[in-house]
């Protein structure tokens, strides 16, 4: 299949849930599907060879991270970054844009781009539409993003206007860039909380006819009612037959909310970044593994779990391996939350595919977060 | 076959290098062997199975450190350190010895026991002969080390024959403590740098008839000429149809000579603790990888390798990897690592069995460490 065809499978009958299937140069990724974030060239304490068993079709890297260490031109010249990390399948790219704005310390903000100083070393860097689709390009991602402005919460008015005024000027820019062979690049909708100028970004991106659609600038510090929201007022002006990325948000209930509006692909630290402070996820929600109330609980993470972690070791194991910095606990935490969330995905586009995925969303926000995650087995006395 | 067995498969005829097979509880181990030490419950950074994968048939675990964290009631509860660990192969555990006079911060040394203060919390602990058998048979290891008194270097010879007599006293009342079923106990010869203290410690353990015997107090920061004096002065006077043990020895040119002179087994951290800090082992010595030469070098850690590492990436991703702190860094490093020492005792069993072992360990001394570990390609800029 061309890479960029995404074909709509199954469109629930009564919502915005659809099945898909998104093509790219490395393969196809199936819909609505969880991509892993490998910031640095490596999904944190994960082999490739261990995400394709977990049957992960596409990754996540970050440009801005990429570019500082090793550098673009070192994987340029390693053959780029799915050769560099070894990884066959598809890869996402994000712009840097997100990191310039909440990791790095800004200078200087104008049309062309973004003077910033590295969170790293402090060496000055300059990243705009025009370099950071270049960046993409000699990277030889599937799926570049474009340059976006990325508002914070609380943002005024005035603010998000200009920035979804900068993020559309700067759209048009990263549209006309050159590409890797068969690289695909996506819009990126701004503008806060405001309906209107969540209206007028997806409108002015959708005039450039990008491959796909990202809602930016969502969960990032608003209340829930507000996340949603921002989805709706993002997903309801942006075409049908494209792909929409609701970019970094991975909490299951939020998952399963945006999927019913029409959200196809996802990315999230949460999985990795949680595991390696201790949190197993399960289908009942999450719990600390680390916690002294599992110190003698010979269950597994997650009772009935087919990962590898679950057939072969302890909660009791984990959480000692935790107590004692062993990397290997949190080998098997981020094993075992990457195979929830893959699982979780394959849950949802099953339901699609059955029909009724209003009934599984029910279901699951009932079961979901219900305090039984990690609780203690019958008859132990801690 | 019944736990203890040791047959001597093949002995060279021009030296002491022998080929044989232990047998324990949990399968055989064909020697000379390197055990890859997982003080607290784990190889670092690898799982079991990655382990099994190498073919490793043994491992180490600590009983100073598994006391502590997370006490031996937790693992004797979750049934013993075979299935707390996930881990079906044989385990050899330390008395706890070694670390209670290098690691802890010691109150008084008695015939009983040492008083001591954990190096984690400062808690008061007390070791002896009797507790760290009964820890031992607790934990189920397939082989127990009796607790002994490791003299430093320097040490001076009225001290060294303290140790050894006490290490002698502990010795007998070791050897008639309980063992768990099929569990086998070694002595250990000390006596530091002093031929005589040797001779009388080996032939003082000889007597209680152990399954097995090790060599302690050896490189511990001793010239290279005075670590093969005391592996000589040890071995001479132990029983050639018993297993012998040097402990905490790991360099490949010390292994070579120390398998000429008769020792079959081997534990050494710096396979994995060297790969946290950047450093590949090659058939031609090491080197660390972090360093700036190998940034854009394409080659896997060592050519022409088949580990999983090897195979799939380059010193240039390794470099970066360590040079962002991400885990996979460390564990292709450890894994690459492991595998180096497996295939360096394989190569050394199979130059026994062929017959040659002296030829095998005359040129091992001249192409190790040769200067070309990790030497950059050709036409390189770096």
């Amino acid at each position: 299949m061309t890479p960029g065809t995404f074909e709509i499978l199954k469109q629930d009958p009564r919502g915005g849930a659809r099945l898909g299937r998104l093509w790219t140069a490395h393969g196809p990724v199936d819909t609505p599907v969880f991509m892993p974030v490998g910031t640095q060239a490596t999904v944190k304490a994960m082999t490739p060879a261990e995400l394709e068993a977990l049957d992960f079709q596409i990754v996540l890297g970050n440009t801005y991270h990429l570019n500082i260490r090793p550098g673009v031109d070192v994987i340029e010249q390693m053959g780029g970054l799915h050769s560099f990390m070894g990884w066959g399948r598809a890869i996402l790219t994000d712009s840097g844009g997100y990191q310039v704005f909440s990791l790095a310390k800004l200078n200087r903000i104008t049309d062309e781009g973004v003077t910033f100083q590295s969170h790293v070393d402090g060496a000055t860097h300059v990243l705009g539409p025009e370099s950071a689709m270049a960046l993409q390009r000699r990277l030889g991602s599937d799926i570049a993003m474009v340059f976006d402005e990325c508002t914070p919460y609380p943002c005024d008015r005035k603010y998000a206007c200009q920035a979804v005024d900068r993020t559309l000027a700067w759209a048009a820019l990263c549209a006309r860039q050159p590409r890797a062979a068969g690289q695909l690049v996506f819009g990126i909708v701004q503008g806060s909380v405001y309906a209107d100028l969540r209206e007028r970004c997806a409108r002015g991106l959708m005039e450039l006819a990008f491959d796909g659609y990202a809602i930016g600038g969502v969960s990032v510090g608003e209340p829930h009612a507000l996340i949603l929201q921002g989805i709706e007022e993002s997903v309801r002006h942006l075409p049908a037959d494209r792909p929409r990325y609701l970019m970094g948000v991975g909490s299951h209930p939020h998952m399963v909310e945006a999927v019913a509006r029409g959200v196809d692909m996802f990315d999230c630290v949460m999985p990795t970044r949680l595991a390696r402070h201790g949190t197993a996820f399960t289908r009942a929600g999450k719990y600390p593994v680390k916690a002294a109330l599992y110190s003698r609980d010979p269950r597994p993470l997650e009772e009935g779990c087919p990962c590898y972690a679950c057939r072969h070791f302890s909660r009791a194991y984990v959480r000692h391996l935790m107590n004692v910095n062993e990397i290997l606990g949190i080998r098997l935490l981020t094993m075992h939350n990457l195979y929830r969330y893959g699982a979780f995905v394959q849950e949802m586009r099953e339901a699609i595919a059955a029909g009724d995925y209003g009934t599984y969303a029910r279901r699951f926000v009932v079961e979901y977060g219900n305090g039984r995650a990690g609780e203690p087995a019958n008859g132990r006395d801690e």
